[in-house]
């Protein structure tokens, strides 16, 4: 997985069809100081994270497998939101 | 999927045979300045996007999954058109 | 496989299904200087390692088919715990 | 797919069963430019591309699904040889 | 495929069972001056290639692909030992 923030949204009316339905998040991997590290996803929301918050991706075929999923188009998927990250002292 | 932007196309006459009818399109992975991130990929188009404008894609066996390109060796594909991105304030 | 140190990990409480149960643990890459290579990965623990000490991760669909994993929607998971890099002379 | 120069090839007489046969191109990646952007395969040829010649080329399991490379433990294949490149104005 | 040099190896006594009985070897991506390109990969040997040699790698399933490695945890397996790399004039 990866941690990621969500940073926005992005809106498609001609799209595949299994995409539909779906909330479509921008955003963006960080390191440990919550900054970017320089990727950026559009990932299908399926636990429900706002804007600003840290979520967890999944990517490839892995983002096609939880209940939501199944069967879509989808290579990126938010699957966790993240309320902690504890970091070695 | 990836934020991309159609930058070209390409055009190939010796090519794997299943490659034949797609628009194989030059597209360019872009942050939310809409700038590139530096990433190229050759798309198969599944929807209909033109030169310039805001897609997204899917790659890898996701490409290889929508109608057009089930049993295709494609492992890119735009699957939307993006209309507009919503960034956080 | 990927050779990382594990960093930290996040709590997450509302998340996939599938993912309940996993430790998920924070891990940078790292190169033979044991320095970051600068991407990092939330991987779920399936050996059993501790905050500071070297790894190998698994990514992709690989991650789902350890005993612990399978049928999970896990994209990265720690398959052994390193004891010792041997270096070219 | 993408995009890239024919820089040379490999040659291997110990190997995969899987991979003979094969000429094993090296090739790099390039942008708009067809300047490297600093990634190099090497790719099972599938089509016939000479040495400095630009192609496509597909990663991961699309490169096991060529008429030529089913069944072959190969990750990267070139599927096609690219004419002409044509960029948005 | 990834051209590499192995440069070193890691020992692991916690680890998947299934990985049990591979040498793990530490390798390095190079690019044509055989100078590293920053990738690390931990990859299982499947041919027998020595500290310092160049190898060729194959990533993710298909890793799991050849007769050493099927059905192991594997997402990198060394399957060439190169001998001569042959660059455009």
């Amino acid at each position: 997985m990866k941690l990621v923030k969500v940073i926005g949204s992005v809106t498609s009316t001609i799209k595949d069809d299994t995409l539909k339905g779906f909330k479509l998040l921008m955003v963006n991997t960080v390191g440990t100081d919550l900054r970017s590290t320089g990727d950026y996803y559009i990932a299908a929301d399926t636990v429900g994270v706002g804007e600003g918050e840290l979520a967890l991706i999944v990517t490839g075929s892995t983002a096609k497998q939880t209940e939501a999923t199944k069967g879509k188009n989808i290579d990126a998927a938010i699957v966790a939101k993240v309320d902690r990250i504890n970091l070695e002292k």
